[in-house]
């Protein structure tokens, strides 16, 4: 893995389970936006709100992202998520998900977020902006070796 | 648009947002998962419970999906949601929604779901299963002229 | 009833039910809350983001609130929402929440809610704030008559 | 403290968080129900999956509920959870959460729940059921002493 990994662990809860008694899809989502924070997050070295304060920015909203469900997670599963970034370009970067439950792996996801500013022409809009350079270099960073 | 589709309008709520006052993304695909729930019982001219009741199955549940995300939405926005079967298989099938906003596409979805039973072997595990040969006329047939 | 009344409809989706296949209770909040801003906004005549713009205040939080279930709710379900101003202070309101299910009363929930403003002295926090008097008129105002 | 409690500590997610910036109050009744199982799992020795096997029952749904939301949180946020037993009677039981931030208590709730079986004369109801008397036991046992 070229660039910084970020790994957790979370139980599956009852609430995000669906009638079928697995997880409600849409819920992983929210999981690895979780997990894509806790990666920034460590990779600058400061929380989200220190992000907002020290950087003339206003987010950094998800433009695309996809899935793949291979096996399903139900609620007191202990799973873990690997996240990673795989690529960083001028204003855009992405990230990897890898949920697996006991070894095997569960769900897939890539995503890729811009960096913005609001757009004071559209209510609620924002527009890219280009990365930091250093956020660029600590998200290109080679994992220090174990 | 070859296949059946229908529509829903749905105002965007003030807990369907995050602290940028724009719909927290993973939401959007609750969203379109209802819209799914209302397009096969549209075609199928049943409820979800009676969907169960009716067939020796368990759920599609989705195995694939990937969005593009155009438009921020926030609360307080009407926002139109068309979805439509794409591609019906021997034991899938594939729905494309598009969430428009002030006529303007917003957000650009496709998942994948696969028509399954119980796996008797696994706990919470799932199996593919041929559809019923009535869905997939039903899933594949013209919309009526309006 | 002698205050503004707002009846709202909504169907029960998948994802808001658990594995037992009945709503997870802390969703039925989130449909409080937004019957809340419907209220809110039909009293006022104006949107939630008018709201902002008009007012010299942060919103309305709630600082209490309590419900019973008596009858649970599944997916697919038609409930309708009838949400009322109770009570009408200085810099708070009081708001009640019947939801019912083929004309049964399912839950029943009030809520208090205080009018702000932000903090200066704590990040995040907030500090209650006189209700505007025209605010105060119109939710007490009594409902039309049919 | 008679009887037995359980302390969490969770970080609080940005899509728990609303436009205001503070964890959208319907979530913490989320928090509240992962606490309860956690509670209900430690006090009883297995895992919810395996209360449903061992026991012939078909949950502990709320039936009451109340919360004081005194301090928000928001994203970020590391809180505290501390959830016990505060009462236990012939086929249902109440539990307290206490949610504090910084050493600060930020929102107190306490819920009722009841044991239950499937009501088979009405689809998606439930009838209360006694608790079996190891469960009385269990649950108001006092905490070890540390």
């Amino acid at each position: 893995m070229p660039f910084l990994t970020n790994t957790t662990v979370r139980r599956i809860e009852w609430g995000e389970c669906d009638p079928a008694g697995i997880v409600f899809y849409p819920r992983y989502f929210a999981m690895f936006d979780h997990s894509t924070v806790l990666l920034v997050e460590r990779a600058l070295g400061i929380s989200k709100h220190q992000l907002y304060a020290t950087y003339d920015f206003d987010g950094f909203p998800v433009v695309e992202t996809q899935a793949r469900f291979m096996i399903p997670t139900r609620f007191g599963d202990d799973v873990v998520i690997e996240s990673a970034f795989v690529a960083v370009g001028r204003a855009s970067f992405r990230i990897q998900h890898r949920l697996s439950k006991d070894g095997a792996l569960a769900v897939e996801s890539a995503e890729t977020r811009v960096w913005v500013v609001r757009d004071s022409d559209r209510p609620g809009g924002f527009k890219a902006q280009p990365l930091p350079p250093e956020a660029v270099a600590k998200f290109t960073a080679a994992p220090a070796p174990a």
